[in-house]
């Protein structure tokens, strides 16, 4: 019976990664049409098939996000390893990273900015990324890749900023967001003029993991 | 008989300042609780009299807006004005002053950046505040105050980058704008490496006074 069985586990299986990854990119097109019926549609799949599996569309993009997330994180641990030998590199690829996660998913950028709607998962994956985020901030820093006074909050200050403009241009100017990053990352390369200092509060509540 | 009316109007007239400037006050911090009968506390006046004057807060909010932006367009100008002799300390204290007006009220920001919603008059003022801004960036990138390839549109993109950074760190970062408007300010003042260009669609959608 257990031969028998195999079969169909990977079929299930199978399934199951065609239904988490046709929701990711129902989600990410941040369509009003997110129901169990459209992703069964785009899966090739049942509906029942997917009730079997999840209760609700809820549960499902709780499931979709943590995989993002988990993705994120190890994108992120990369570019503070590879920070250890091309600080600048590192750096520069991560922030082009970040804002195109933004602008390519509409639903994981609002979730990683509010994590508080996340599942535990989602939110130990989110803490294991900002843990290797400083690591890469410090590395950057100390190589003389990014100013002194650069701030790891200054990244968040940057996705704040990214979101706005992707809602206010996605339409009329879809790679604004390409131009804007390459300003943030000569501003952030370069010694100028003193900065206002980041806030204080802001930068605690950062990294308690409060977004 | 007409001397007798004169200390009326007068009167009338102070009462109209009086209630849009607390409209205005009320509607800038963009509280939920904006009502005619709240106008009329924080003005001192009696409901009665906003009522004879405007007909709902929808009307009363155009005019506040039509002021705002008469005053907006009259900075701009001077800007550009400022930018003959001192192109880069005009820019500089322009730019600061946009973000400062979106740090300072959410409503007319939302207004600047979807002018759709504003009266003919407003719109007139938005066209002639966009014409000064035009001037001002041509001056500065002329006398080499900004950088050659700087573009027009990039203040639209800082403005709606503003917007998504003020709204996610009003409460934990209120200064964190003036910090990115410094970081903003850099990256358009020293050449560094090329940028994706502007979006040919967007810029001519702006000069057509469609943001």
């Amino acid at each position: 019976m257990s031969t028998d069985k195999r079969p169909l586990r990977a079929d299930a299986e199978r399934n199951r990664q065609a239904i988490i990854c046709a929701a990711g990119s129902v989600l990410a097109q941040g369509g009003s049409d997110v129901t169990l019926e459209h992703i069964a549609d785009v899966a090739g799949v049942g509906v029942g098939t997917i009730y079997r599996r999840f209760s609700s569309v809820e549960e499902l993009m709780g499931v979709v996000l943590e995989e993002k997330m988990r993705r994120y994180a190890e994108r992120t641990e990369q570019a503070a390893q590879q920070a250890e030998t091309e600080p600048w590199v590192a750096f520069r690829e991560y922030v082009m990273f970040i804002l195109e996660q933004q602008a390519t998913d509409a639903a994981f950028s609002d979730a990683l900015l509010s994590p508080r709607a996340g599942t535990d998962l989602f939110r130990d994956e989110l803490s294991r990324a900002f843990r290797a985020s400083v690591r890469l901030v410090d590395r950057a820093r100390e190589a003389g890749a990014v100013r002194a006074d650069f701030d790891h909050s200054d990244l968040y200050m940057l996705q704040h900023a990214a979101r706005g403009l992707l809602r206010g241009t996605q339409r009329t100017a879809p790679l604004a967001w390409r131009r804007f990053g390459e300003y943030m990352l000569q501003a952030f390369r370069e010694s100028g003029e003193p900065l206002t200092p980041p806030s204080k509060i802001w930068t605690r509540t950062l990294a308690a993991g409060q977004h």
